[in-house]
């Protein structure tokens, strides 16, 4: 199986998905700073994912922290992992986590305070798991008995601890028995369709045929997509979703065309903070992204370039919101609300808390 | 002035665009076939500038064909041209004039058959640089007096004999005093957009900003489009366009935000023998333009991709088709049935052939 993030022998490994395909390198990190800086670099990317090395930074960062400044160094390496990406919620969620362990245990002094963080970091790993199981088991019954399904960037197990958002969905309808074959949009700037979902699905014999974005347009209409399943890096509350740049455009397509349009994420993803789609802030990226591809320049030199990293998807584009809690219909300000207020525990595939017996330090 | 193709010393001279921004290099061909193999491998490309290329090429060939197999000769240098690229009509426009000229002096004797070819060539080249400028005219009064203009592949100079279609639209617009910034899709796999259309709009001191193809929805959404005006290989009688993939995407998202979408093509783009666009022929090109990027592979060995190099926008979709004779509107059997029997004589900036008087063998 894909880990993409793990806690491994005391420190953070982490699959850098910017060498895939070419090569799969797994680095090791001791030094939260240093974590900090891959989620930035996109060393590791994808809303939960974001969120699982975030809770695994602190707590990583925590286990050298001087006793005696426990709550200064926790705030100190809390605000870092907060300033790496500004658009997937997730990380904001998984910090919040760690913030309510840290106050649960603050006063236990400085050993228990360690072993709650991480206990709580590898609890994020291994719910954000279960939760794609629980979003595939609810997902797989929307998706056709066969047909093609087109995805947007990378919402696979790369992007999650495992299994995936979108891709989890389409697994569970493959494990169902259902004739599915992907489209993956390439996913400019950064590739990550014709990298990482090409890579995930080719390595689950999954088949897969990658387009470059432009070309999904003549695939919709000649009547070559039945269906499109998508992540999202931060769900407003009335449904809006911030997703990979070039999402929206593939809703555009899917309205036009009258084929179904789902977007596949954790309620970790819904962010209540957020009434609609104007309120998430649009991370914008590097130039050079834009104006160089694997490492060489594509542009006329000090030709202006955009590179916003994100778009907005607008509800009534979409046609439902897969969870871990189950299936949002519109109208979702209503839908997003109850599930947010489900227990966990009522979810098929289960994600409550387990705690593991011997994490390997 | 940017001359992608011209006839110099007795040779064809071609801007190798494949090699562009980073190096500006001139190829010299003195044998038709190598002119054929650079049509097919993008040295040049553009509708227009491929019907120019090939008629040069015609040129070329016949110089050194055997007295008495002229006519063979000169069907066989025909069939090599047309077997090139099998979207863009101009080509066989292109062709077919040149067929004409060798019948009118087929009887007079190998010189005057070179001859005339050649003036031919010459002509089809002249007066498309007119015709150019006869689409920008017409097609300025279009143009909002100012904002940004989105543009895809590359329409321009390098796409024709010299000005451009789309971007001769713009070129003239901006001439006549309208404040117009450019956004240039990059149009993966080939990148015409961040390679030539951002060069040529730098060198001309256009503003231009690149864009990756699926960042268009997002700016389109933000208001940031207040018109689009494309190139197109082909037009269909009833007004269907086949352009460069990703051209439909862009018309979809125009059409959804209420945007102008234009098409400037030249009445050699327009062919009465396809009905509706469902009768042009798309060119599917070589995996690899896909699966590598500036010669490096990003997708997995083995992974299939797609590569259609064109897709259809459909004519409910165009607000208006620019052509050298006149712009076209709804509904465009009629309107460019009208044009295609309008004299040539009749436009401004006039397209009458001049007879070159010394063209420089």
């Amino acid at each position: 199986m894909i880990r993409p993030v793990e806690w491994r022998n005391g420190a953070v490994v982490l699959l850098d998905q910017r060498l895939l395909p070419a090569k799969e390198v797994y680095r090791v990190y001791r030094d939260y700073r240093e974590v900090a800086r891959a989620i930035k670099e996109m060393v590791v990317r994808g809303a939960p994912a974001i969120g699982v090395t975030a809770a695994m930074g602190i707590a990583l960062g925590m286990q050298t922290a001087q006793p005696r400044e426990l709550a200064r160094s926790f705030e100190r390496i809390c605000k870092r992992m907060a300033a790496t990406r500004p658009t997937a919620v997730n990380l904001f969620w998984a910090i919040d986590r760690m913030k309510r362990a840290f106050e649960s245990a603050r006063d236990r002094g400085p050993e228990v305070v360690r072993e709650i963080l991480l206990q709580e970091a590898l609890a994020i790993h291994d719910e954000d798991i279960a939760n794609n199981r629980a979003m595939g088991a609810f997902g797989a019954p929307l998706l056709p008995k066969r047909g093609t399904v087109l995805t947007h960037c990378n919402a696979g197990a790369l992007a999650t601890a495992g299994y995936g958002t979108a891709l989890g969905v389409i697994r569970a309808a493959r494990e169902s028995g259902k004739l599915l074959t992907v489209v993956a949009d390439e996913t400019r700037p950064f590739l990550q369709g014709a990298r990482l979902t090409a890579w995930e699905l080719k390595k689950d014999k999954i088949p897969v045929t990658v387009i470059t974005d432009n070309m999904a347009g003549h695939l919709f209409k000649n009547g070559d997509i039945d269906a499109v399943v998508v992540g999202a890096d931060r769900v407003a509350a009335n449904g809006d979703a911030a997703n990979k740049i070039g999402t929206y455009t593939v809703a555009v397509l899917a309205a036009r065309h009258k084929v179904p349009f789902y977007v596949a994420a954790p309620v970790s993803t819904v962010d209540p903070n957020s009434p609609t789609g104007e309120d998430i802030p649009i991370e914008e990226r590097p130039a050079r992204e834009v104006t160089h591809v694997v490492g060489e320049q594509v542009t006329p030199q000090g030709v202006k370039v955009a590179n916003p990293a994100f778009d907005v998807t607008p509800n009534q584009l979409i046609a439902a919101i897969i969870t871990d809690r189950g299936i949002a219909k519109p109208p979702y300000k209503r839908s997003l609300a109850k599930l947010l207020k489900t227990a966990p525990a009522a979810m098929p595939g289960g994600t409550k808390k387990r705690a593991r017996k011997k994490p390997a330090r």
